[in-house]
């Protein structure tokens, strides 16, 4: 940049390292942002009477001329520095450089770069919570479809006691509810406007800085102007919750993954969500499902990134506190939404074996513990000496090569008495019942249980706060957009104080 | 542990690995809340009349008495596996195994486990609420203390602009409340009960979840109960609030470790914050601001260990992702109060050399945008240009070895002429005013600027929100005592039912 | 601390935080090294004619007492601030403070610190790569036991081809193989000593720094002075083939993770190396291998942590560069030894069901590559041709319930002529062949293949670099072992002169 | 890809998440890359016999013309799925569709894809030994130039004893001489070949993968074929090793930019290093700095992203181990040239301001310890008497504000006598001598001492080993070009059998 007192350009790996990325990485809807915010600081200079009326006539329609260009028509020089300056000296340009320097008042690139972090962060936002809910409405849908699918539910990857397909989609839908809640509760620290902070402590010229957070759409000024300039934990938190966010679906996807494969034969994915082999031809490779999974190493890889770039600085404004040291953070947010894309396609397309699985659970152990239970309210038994004789009762019937549908009472009772001394008195039906993985699945039907009733109670719940967020998330939009066509009547007014009378109602205020 | 399905004890690897840290790692903390979960489920046991009145009254009993008997009276064989058996085989000494046995119906060591973190997650919260709240009076005491002390603002490290130190304490408790507002927030995903969720799909027992869950002082249950039992994000969104926190922390201390350089001498730090050398006998050294650098980075690795265990695990029950995979996150927590207590001392001792700093920005050229921004009002520049003038300026008085406070508008007007074509037509009073620290600092009046009445309504309004989030955690502690109250006294009711009439309202619900 | 130029002790926090942990964390071997290190410190002052005979002698003596008094003679005074003062206080109360002054002379406790991590880390090396090989050797036994037990591999946990599960384990142990050259290359930037560095600079004593390094058992001397005590690089590489390691390990364990399951029934492991559950009767848990993939993550936490820690500060004495940043990576490396035993007892005790897997191997199409490859071989077919026309009849075969064991010649050319427009001429036999899992598995002879024969080869081959490897530790514990005898006969003499004669050669010398 | 079993393309997502990324990801040397690896998998094919001469030389002139073409030739096509196929798609369009599946024998995407890693790895490897090397050359000229620049040396960034600016420029390149050594050592871990491993078991064609191995300049064949697959821990271990060279930089380049502010003063670097202000005119910012710390910071989370996706993945082929798992570690590897230069440049500019940084050295208390040493060695005191009496007397000069050139025979004395109980009986000449930081730099003449002499020393060793590294490079780059002109000319041959005589010696053999 010339000016300044620096008497010699940089060097050619500043300009390839620092500068020229910086440049070519903003992209458009970076730029629509840029010109949003030099029309609010305009109008906001021309309300405020610190800007005189005829110049910012001129200024105003210069503005309306980049914006109608588009970002293609500013100038890409490395040595312009960033995307900031690429804007003034297409201004400059257009509307001479007096003009242009003068929109330069009463505020630095510190919280231009601040105010346009923010307002990345809310269109990260605005798409990875859109495309979240999706995916929380394809869970939902699918556990409302298989709310009497039985499947063996699993510990340590070993079956435990039978679940319903539908019971693991809800389970998996309220996990993905508090990721929500978590981006939710970070807009609140988003939703701040630095502009006017200038360097770091503020301007001497009596700036209205409410009223150009309002014209961007922001709810309040973020103070102090130091902090203002120098934080980005905002963007941190968003990453984070992304992270959180991916985790839940790589532990999701791992759970199809295993359930794929052949020997488990649990999960049907239909072909167009699997890749293919260039050598086998049998070969039905579930490659989304890793990707996902390698999506998440790459959150944590990005989070990791940005939180040691910032460990130590300066609490101040340096490129790795609050430049480069996010630029692994915002490529890593602008690829959630399409992974979420990809993760509710194969949720919508993922189909259970219904019959194999059920059979599955009535032949292996996983309703002992409806067995142990059952001798507990039934037959009197202790917890603990409940657990022992179905624990040896499995013990004997693995090694006979038997299945829990292969068990009957006398067999039960052959265990039970060397161990209690004494007889049980159950009979096979009693043992029917307790090892019947559908009768073990309706049983747990206390709160928040796999019965099917409990899990249509939760299903609907979770549908009753997912419309929620998805209502909330439209009026933040609206209001965003709200805030756009008050910033281009009020530009408009300017460029042409004929055009139309100022607006009855102080739009753009937050 | 005996019973179950195996027929061999495990390896000694298994138990010196696994169980003996687990059976050791746990805490007096750890204890209570494992007397209190187990008290709280007999007592819905109980009352619910799972459980027979006379075996209740002896369990109530026992765990009355191991909870006197306090931790150590707990076995350590590490055959026991983990603190919920070792806690079950004392009661088994104390009441005899059928009893011992009886109050493990209707649930499991995975809703067990789930529980205990989040119990342990909530006293964290609390610890750590109270210490950064600490932090925080600390750092808005000494910017009321700080109002008028003129200091240079650095971006870059490099002086930018005149600001108070009570600006930049006042920034950084802005930051910290952010922290704190992040540790609010994880407060609703901790507080609710995994109790009752049993394995991972609930359990056939006619329980009362919300019963168990108020009296643990919990607001409400969790669902669903596969959810409850797979997930720790509550703990990994604790460890990001206090990783973030660690970063402000490593910030504030960074720009103090510096200040507090010889060549700085701009903070004082007294004797006893600081180490000495073994060799050399002049030093004295900031370790605890290195210390607490530290302290953030080892937060950043538990965060990442945490995240990287739980990534690609299957949605349910692992070591992994529910147990060993915490294993560091527990323990950076535990450090955070500490830490943020060395922080408190830090600041509260921290003193700025007020007239050298009021000098140094007299010296050199931080209030240069003023002039600049005086040359844009006063003598109508465009911003570009008065910054070009003054960049010159300030690269003329450099080589001549001046600084700011030897400028005359005379030396002003010799640089700009030659540049603008024409005269500033600027005295001597004006370029003063412009340079001079104190006027710039007044100047900044500005939502957030620096000036002194600005940085009093900002410290103001922190004490308000301080005082909001005091007031809050207050209530959230006397809640839990409440709890622990009601589950004392219907302990003690079941244990002696003639002790004292039923409590009139249901003490306990959530 | 005593002495220096302050005038007040530390603040609470920085004794309990930084002070006591410091000193309480030094254990055994660290106190040993701490004997040894002020041992061969003493011995150089004396030899070199620094310190007086007298001195040295009384000196010495001291050092013997401390020595055999053992770590827990040794005062515990956060007081003290670290092990060496706390080191230096005991040599004071038996030698008198002059005395214990005078062995300070010409070091401090930068180089001081920067030897025994030094020590540290080469006492970590030896007990790693001892377990290592340990872990190899099992996977080599293990190897060579099933050169010819025929099981599925699988590319995205498909099947892919057939493999023999000695393949399985001989490709584990090359990838520890190389973690162990990892570990092999390390060493060279461990050993070299820091001992006389001073605090940053050397010293202007004309000490000998070879003869400590030798009497150290290090091979050369660490210069510059100022790398040698500001960087712990050496450390953090440790940590990362440990990490690398660990991935190996986690990856290996997730492959018996998935084989153990119910569904897959492919690995037999022992009741000893499983765990129960305490409700789930039937349960049989392999956390034993949970906990390794938990270990793995908290590597890649531990060496975060250190890296995040160092990243940005001055190169030069910190504690976040050379002391409590290194807390997680020390706890991380003390934990692999005990984990590579663990890995050991899984590998030797885990068991393929050798029939079923063969078995499937023939029902699954995993050899359908064969099929192709025949396809090409003889019947002259393109291989993309020879892969489309096997895709499709894996899909026709699929689509009709039938294994590949159920395909004959007829099968395939029904497929086969509406895609080629003619027949293929291969009769039953071939095809059989082809679809063979066995023949599949010994047609791989090329280098590196799986059949048994190069297997056989490849187990030989590593069982060589295995010994190599084993013989170089032994080497080096040997070296070691012959400088301390040498540093205690030379500090014997130094106690009592007269007690033997001068050695001939001059020990200790790197 | 057409072909296989499935039946339908895959969906949208997996196009644009997976499929284009990947092909568009290839850019100039991975197309050159690919062209060498299916050129000595073409020769090998022929030279084996495995393909007929007819079918080799047709397929050997498609591939002459690929190359010829371009990477622009090559279609793009997202259902191409990656960079193999649609090469493999270009060859069918110009030697159809039979020819081209024919080169596709004996080999399989997987081996491909590890080779093409390999290959790239080396690449990388290349270019950042190359910079790296130039960095050191740098630092070595620039410790060579300032030999007797007498400097503070800091711990703890207080003033600890003089050093010299050279001997802090050679210790930078002491430590990037062991990160050298780390690049060194990962040769060999990369350099082995993967291809002919087929898709995890190695083929049943008669390959010769040392041919193969030889024309692509590797030394060895990489075995088993299932950890040569499935493993990518040498590019992990290039990028450890790039992470610590990082941490290398950061901290020589924060050791500059606290020198280089106003308050130190300490060093110079040109305005062509530095950055401006867009609106504070006086600023000189240090931005090149902090970009290279923001660089280190990002290494850090590329490897933790890498080590994160590998870990518990199955040991064979997955998207997380050895595809997409690696995207974060292969960008952060490109960086890392430009960053080495940006490095040099400001190594080579950066200037310390040599009479003021003396004059400080004189005036501060960093030869404190050279007092102390001195009474010990002059004086007779014990170190730690030394060090007391010495702490005392710089307390009581600080009070006074006295600087160490103002300190006489008789300040000193005042302090020792009440300590001692006895005058030291020293001079002004002893005390000025033991204060001068030249005389206590030119003290230091142990080995890796500050004194010019040694640091001489130093720097002649140093580039000796510079020499020998820059050496070996250089044979391996000529093996590399040896092993292309060798394919070259066997493809030629086969391409045109006439073109000339067959190579005297059997090029290409590893």
């Amino acid at each position: 940049m010339s000016g300044g007192r620096l008497s010699e350009g940089p060097i050619e790996e500043i300009r390839s390292l620092i500068y020229a990325p910086s440049i070519a990485g903003a992209g458009d809807a970076d730029f629509r942002d840029m010109c949003a915010l030099n029309q609010a600081h305009l109008v906001m200079l021309a309300e405020t009477g610190i800007l005189a009326p005829e110049m910012a006539q001129e200024i105003a329609a210069a503005l309306q001329k980049i914006a109608a260009e588009g970002r293609t028509a500013l100038p890409t020089d490395p040595d312009l520095e960033d995307p900031y300056l690429a804007f003034e000296a297409r201004l400059a340009e257009i509307a001479g450089a007096d003009l242009a320097g003068r929109i330069h008042i009463a505020r630095s690139r510190n919280d231009i770069g601040a105010t346009l972090h923010r307002m990345q962060a809310r269109r990260h936002w605005l798409a990875i919570t859109a495309a979240l809910d999706e995916a929380r409405a394809a869970l939902l849908d699918k556990a409302e479809a298989h709310l009497e699918t039985i499947v063996p539910g699993y510990t340590h990857l070993q079956p435990a006691q039978p679940i319903t397909f539908g019971y693991q989609m809800v389970s998996l839908a309220t996990a993905l509810e508090r990721d929500a809640a978590r981006f939710n509760d970070a807009y609140a620290r988003i939703d701040a406007c630095s502009l006017g902070a200038a360097a770091l402590g503020g301007t001497s010229f009596a700036i209205d800085r409410e009223l150009t957070a309002g014209l961007l759409g922001f709810s309040r000024v973020a103070t102090s102007c130091l902090d203002a300039v120098a934080s980005r934990d905002f963007a941190m938190e968003l990453l984070f919750a992304a992270t959180t966010l991916s985790i839940t679906w790589s532990r999701a996807v791992q759970d199809l993954y295993v359930g794929f494969t052949d020997e488990f034969g649990a999960i049907m994915l239909p072909d167009r969500i699997a890749g293919t082999s260039s050598i086998m031809p049998q070969k039905k490779n579930p490659i989304a499902l890793e990707y996902l999974r390698a999506e998440a190493a790459r959150t944590i890889g990005a989070l990791t990134s940005t939180l040691a770039a910032a460990r130590g600085t300066n609490f101040s404004i340096s490129l790795d506190a609050i430049r480069e040291g996010l630029d692994d953070l915002w490529l890593a947010l602008a690829r959630v939404p399409g992974d979420l894309a990809l993760f509710a396609r194969i949720v919508e397309s993922a189909a259970p074996r219904v019959e194999l699985l059920e059979k599955r659970c009535s032949a292996n152990f996983s309703t002992a513990t409806d067995l142990a239970d059952g001798l507990v309210r039934d037959a009197g038994l202790p917890f603990r000496q409940a657990h022992h004789v179905v624990g040896a009762m499995v013990r004997a019937a693995l090694a006979q090569g038997l299945g829990a549908n292969e068990i009957d009472a006398a067999f039960v009772e052959r265990i039970a008495e060397p161990i209690l001394g004494h007889k049980l008195g159950i009979d096979d039906s009693f043992v029917r019942a307790c090892l019947d993985p559908r009768q073990a699945v309706m049983a747990r039907r206390t709160v928040g249980g796999t019965a099917p009733s409990e899990v249509a109670r939760m299903v609907t719940e979770a549908r009753l706060v997912l419309a929620r967020d998805v209502a909330a998330r439209a009026e933040r939009a609206s209001r965003l957009d709200g805030a756009a066509e008050a910033l281009a009547a009020r530009l408009q007014l300017l460029a042409d104080p004929s055009s139309f009378a100022a607006p009855s109602r102080r739009a753009g205020r937050p």
